[in-house]
């Protein structure tokens, strides 16, 4: 016998009016290449330099206060708590069912041909994106990083272990670590290269303290956790998407030296937790419904994925179908107004391992996920050098087919004449994402960038 | 020129009337043979069934409710808020000087010879420890647990790597990495033992997937913060315990088979997020301030710590003369009334790394610290086989000294007659701790303990 209320949920998620190609905005700016179309419609918490931090919801150029509109009566009251908090944490804590609702009612709201009385009351409500700072979208309880893509895993493995890249357990564990969550900032924060302790110069030296020499970013994802579970229980791998909210921009800064002289045996740890990245918007898993597509096919060779984190659903369309970019701009390249370079682009759907599958291997120890929790994929490197998500693998001369141990870095020649093999103080590193097909209008994710800062002593 | 604030601060800290070891308590319990005497007045969120989680100071068999205190008036204003809280937050943002006040005027208000109208407003606000639920303490934003046992790294290197035992780094770095905080629980919490991958049987197999074999526990010390510090701005090691509040019992639940297999190359991950125990007191610094002791007593051949991890009072105090016992109980123990065995005994000044070195280094790279973070200090072991800190190391028939590649387990045997090499479900692991000396009077740190539950399905 079917669960006929599963089924109506996944159905929920499917494709509805709201995904209308030929449906527009009655703001104007939605309507032309817009990143935010009515059919994106994704949450973030802003301010203004007096205000209160409102939820609200990208249109266009614009924001929809989420807070006014419900203290305006927009909204049924299940929703005046949520969309009057300060973060978007209990929002995620809703049911599915709720939360199509909402998008529902936002997009009656908003689109070309709502209510006038209605639309007068929305006005009210809408400020220019340009004219607010941005907050963390939610409290981050816990953020933990992945390490999903097979090609970065291999490329990274292949540098420091050319016969042996992959670990042993690679294709069976979607690996992770627990990752710093004071530390996630939101995107326009710029931070202190950091300081920290180095490798000896020879074995058995003593290692010297310095400002990190090799600093990275790393491309990434963050999923982050609707619903949450219990201590003690797992989240069955078919019920694993009704736990996941939306998707954000993340770049996990990475200082690679004080990272290589750290991490044995317990994992990264200060090469990672002095700023951690995201963007301001999340991109509901509602709203991406369109983009969804098969998760990683793997060969013949391959080892069978264990049963709990196989399920039909999930192979079929367990992945997004998101374009990514990153474009790094030099402070002498602000100086003189020579736009940002573009140094990679890839696709999320080269990862090995879904967010499904990842938040299902979570709790399968019975670990409780709460609402806000973030999941970061792990750096996005595709097969081609061009889709290396990182600088680490962008400037490495190396081939994973064909690892040659010692390989050389050839730095990225920026347009000012100016190298890069890493980030150098004053760099600014900016990734952006959107979902695209030929059959449907675009959804973008917006930006999330940073500026590396000088240390400070 | 010294600073004076800070040397006042530290005054503060030092022994003071609250301190006295002549100074008894009206409330009788607390002035023969306790725990909690009133030197002690450690700090507990608790409940009663049906009211609100309220904040308290233990003493005797009592609890003294300062939520109850505050709305009473017996505080001044600048606690009411702190003390209504439903966790320690907000009180252990607070400066050193605040909380060294509070102390003092609950020292007073519970000493013999309180005002008899405090003291029968006192009275209103005690409850039974024994009539009360304990929630946890604080909300633990960001845990990290650290390995600060040269005795437990050199124990377990040397069953995994006999003639390369310590890492390089190890006395370098007071080697750490992230936690899980959600599945951090207050003592008495039972959980059900975890179901993972488990490596394969042969080289290149398929992992299966199986409720843990190797269930372990690990004797810790978990160290909570107090004021915290912006991202970017390191904790100088001079004012480290100065952001430092308390220290607490806790056991590190560990899955050895789940963690083995998963833990290359990025760290532990759910070997150890099932389930984290904290005893439900938090024994202040200030309580403790009559049992401090050196750091580590470093020999000529160990190398020079860098300068950012040293310091005088580092040196002369950084430590805490303080025993920990470890006593297992197994469910037939229970049914038969066979008391719990004890099966190790540590003492936490055999530490390589003090709590101060591992916030400072912790905050070195710019990473911020919240008011209810959760330092842990990792598996406390001494040189002693019985003070060996899990069962790991304890029914390991191996010696650090002369490393025997392939030694037996010798299993520990119960009064009933049970072996164990690891934990049975079932058992109940118990881990007490206390300060004791000749001069002075005996601080408890309660006990943390949880018992291990079949597997579910």
């Amino acid at each position: 016998m079917p669960d006929i209320r599963k089924i109506e949920r996944e159905n929920m998620r499917q494709i509805n009016a709201t995904h209308n190609r030929e449906l527009t905005s009655w703001i104007e700016s939605a309507n032309k290449d817009s990143n935010f179309p009515i059919q994106n419609l994704p949450f973030c918490v802003f301010q203004h330099a007096t205000g209160t931090p409102s939820i609200g919801v990208g249109i266009g150029d614009q924001i929809f206060n989420l807070r006014m509109a419900a203290s305006a009566g927009l909204f049924t009251d299940e929703f005046i708590e949520p969309l009057s908090s300060k973060s978007l944490n209990l929002l995620m804590a809703m049911t599915v069912e709720k939360r199509v609702d909402l998008r529902n009612r936002i997009s009656n709201l908003l689109a070309t041909g709502a209510d006038a009385t209605m639309k007068s009351t929305v006005e009210k409500a809408l400020v220019y994106q340009s004219d607010v700072e941005f907050r963390l979208p939610c409290v981050i309880g816990d953020y933990t990083d992945f390490y999903a893509s097979l090609f970065h895993a291999t490329n990274v493995g292949t540098m420091f272990r050319p016969n042996n890249p992959l670990m042993p357990n690679y294709k069976h564990i979607p690996i992770g670590y627990h990752g710093r969550s004071s530390s996630v900032v939101v995107s326009g924060t710029n931070f202190h290269r950091p300081i920290g302790q180095l490798t000896p110069a020879e074995e058995g030296g003593n290692p010297t303290r310095s400002a990190c020499k090799l600093m990275d970013y790393e491309l990434e994802i963050g999923a982050l956790v609707a619903q949450g579970n219990d201590l003690g229980h797992p989240i069955p791998i078919d019920e694993a998407e009704d736990y996941l909210f939306g998707l954000t921009l993340m770049n996990d800064w990475s200082a690679r030296d004080i990272q290589k002289w750290e991490y044995q045996p317990l994992g990264p740890f200060l090469g990672k937790s002095f700023a951690t990245a995201i963007s301001p918007w999340v991109i509901t898993l509602e709203a991406l419904a369109p983009f969804r597509c098969p998760g990683f096919e793997r060969s013949q060779d391959d080892p069978p994925v264990l049963d709990y984190l196989t399920s039909e659903s999930n192979s079929i369309s367990g992945g997004f179908d998101l374009q990514l970019e990153v474009h790094l701009r030099s402070e002498k390249m602000r100086a003189e107004n020579v736009p940002a370079l573009r140094i990679s682009q890839g696709s999320f759907s080269d990862l090995y391992w879904t967010f499904g599958q990842m938040l299902t291997h979570h709790s399968s120890n019975g670990c409780n996920l709460r609402p806000g929790d973030m999941l970061g994929s792990g750096t996005v490197s595709g097969v081609a050098r061009a889709s290396r998500g990182c600088l680490l693998e962008l400037t490495w001369d190396g081939d994973r087919d064909n690892p040659v141990p010692g390989s050389q870095r050839t730095p990225i020649v920026l347009p000012t004449g100016e190298e890069r093999k890493f980030l150098a103080d004053g760099d600014e590193l900016i990734i952006t994402g959107f979902c695209e097909n030929a059959d449907y209008i675009r959804i973008g994710l917006g930006s999330c960038s940073g500026i590396v800062l000088p240390p400070v002593e």
